[in-house]
């Protein structure tokens, strides 16, 4: 080995195993500026992980990325073909999971009353108010109790979950103005403080924006909020939704995902705190958990807006699962999974220490 | 679009989007049968990095896989080699942050007590007590300081460094003995209860080692413990080591990385809970504040144990920096980085609030 090459190695390691210095990178020709290339790797599945949870990484599926519909009418068409497969298991998993659900008419919104097979004693007759996900176009109707069923059944206790207007037809604000006109009604007969608000991915992002748009109004703020694998920054292409692409069978933010975001923005400013919570005042902003996991395209999205919740000085505690993609804390619908009951576990801790 | 790609694209997107069903699986085929290939791909710098991180991203030399050295001479030149670049910045850190430092022999460990600027008047005159990184074989001697002036200067309390007996001459358990030995020095005069250990990388897996001997001894356990992306399981390599490889400055775990486990590990098993602390029986642990990045090739390790910590009931906060690789949270030693800072406030914090 060269002295040269012994030198450069040296360096590199020094900066890597033992803080960097400046001095030693300057030393140094760019091998990464900024931009870096990243070659072909074949990836096994992760250790650690629970059989059922290797069973899980075993059976996905990575797509193509999906080029976004071009009219409002393909979009509907799209709309009405995923969800029908996400009804048809919101059916199901209510089913297993022995969960009963009716349809009521909430201060004009569409929304889904779940109630368990078995209520926690602490929560007693309260409810918790859900936004489901789906990319804020899909996810609705029955879909919407796949989500549902998973909080309702594994926290013991009721929920309501927003059956939200939805784009083509519906862009921002229609999600969050119909999920703080639920959240107004819930909290009419229940103090905010003793009620949680939450959502995973575009639901997260609406749940978090909804508390925002509650403290714009002065209004009171849920006791707990549960932003699972949240959207958090529309403007911007956060860092593993490329790192980790072909990790994750949410494939690609390119296509239909960036159709589903501008469908959504609409006509508004991407950047504007509603959109992207993580450019919120998120002072006083009610204690929070965010999930994700290591293989999770929306990782980057989450600990941003959990490093923004503890800049402003809130409570806000980061679980992140080896190996887990978008949303998986939910495998355990028709099945058992070890990692999401234990998902399951912390967000009943979590509301537990924090609701009144 | 043919009916049949819509559906498989329609499955795919709801498997994705709306948390999967082995039914949908079984009618796809197994694109992703737990092992996958990445192909080629190009990452910008990650979005929502403070100026000054982004030029430290934009420094990153990222080092091609370097063989581990043959022989115990080999070893010996490369560790040499290496630390006389450690030693150098650490030298520079300490005069930088305008903390001083002195060697002492405690209990027959040779070890480093780094007194900072200001000392919290919280702290008062109690040490906490720090296990220097380096893959176990490298940042010994004045190297220690890097590590122990980032914390010293940042909590703004007096620290002791141990600098412990290392591989090629010296394998496990003798980091973990001379750590113990130091920790019970130290714990004579101060109570355990009010005092930290902490450590990153082979410094945290060291940390970890050390609690839990303690625990077996059934002597008294730290305060509080930082576990800043820690080796956590040298039996496996954990997914992050592959999925993020090219990434992180740290280069990769085979070739000399590897080969410093090997030697660490020695004639161990390597699943033994003192070399792979995710194992061990972590009942009782002290709460442990954790830190990662999401460029960390460590990052799988660091938030299993979080996991494995939780799992036994145990206070464990975690905090994952986007964009960050191994060790970045102490880039701030010669410079100003606010993520850095930020690093060092929640480490006050939690030590603050868990230690009496």
């Amino acid at each position: 080995m060269s002295t040269k090459i012994f030198h450069h190695l040296g360096s590199s390691i020094a900066v890597a195993l033992f803080v960097s210095t400046p001095a030693f990178a300057q030393e140094l020709p760019p091998i990464f500026p900024g931009v870096t290339t990243l070659g072909e790797r074949t990836i096994p599945a992760p250790v650690g992980l629970s059989p059922e949870m290797i069973e899980v990484v075993r059976e996905r599926q990575i797509p193509p990325v999906i080029p976004a519909p071009e009219t409002t009418e393909a979009w509907l068409e799209f709309q009405a073909l995923f969800d029908a497969a996400g009804e048809e298991l919101g059916r199901q998993a209510a089913e297993f999971n022995e969960v009963t659900y009716e349809v009521r008419d909430i201060a004009s919104v569409r929304a889904y009353v779940v109630t368990p097979k078995e209520v926690d004693e602490g929560w007693g007759d309260r409810v918790f108010v859900h936004v489901h996900g789906g990319a804020w176009v899909f996810g609705g109707g029955d879909s919407a109790l796949r989500e549902a069923v998973w909080a309702a059944s594994g926290l013991e206790v009721k929920v309501v979950s927003v059956d939200y207007r939805r784009p083509p037809l519906h862009p921002f604000p229609a999600a969050i103005d119909d999920t703080l006109a639920v959240w107004r009604e819930v909290t009419e007969d229940q103090d905010a403080t003793k009620t949680a608000l939450f959502g995973t991915s575009a639901g997260g992002n609406i749940a978090l924006a909804t508390v925002l748009r509650l403290k714009e109004l002065g209004e009171p703020l849920p006791g707990a909020v549960f932003a699972g694998t949240p959207a958090t920054d529309l403007e911007n292409v956060s860092d593993t939704w490329l790192t980790l692409q072909g990790l994750d069978p949410l494939g690609a933010r390119e296509g239909m995902i960036a159709g589903a975001i501008d469908l959504y923005v609409g006509e508004a400013d991407p950047s504007n705190p509603l959109l992207s919570p993580v450019n919120g005042d998120l002072k006083g902003f009610p204690p929070t958990i965010l999930i994700s996991g290591t293989r999770d395209l929306l990782l980057s999205d989450t600990v941003r807006m959990h490093r923004a919740l503890r800049a402003a000085g809130v409570v806000a505690d980061l679980h992140v699962y080896d190996g887990q993609t978008h949303g998986d804390y939910m495998q355990n619908l028709l099945r058992y999974v070890p990692e999401s009951l234990d998902a399951q576990k912390e967000l009943y801790q979590f509301f537990n220490e924090h609701l009144e």
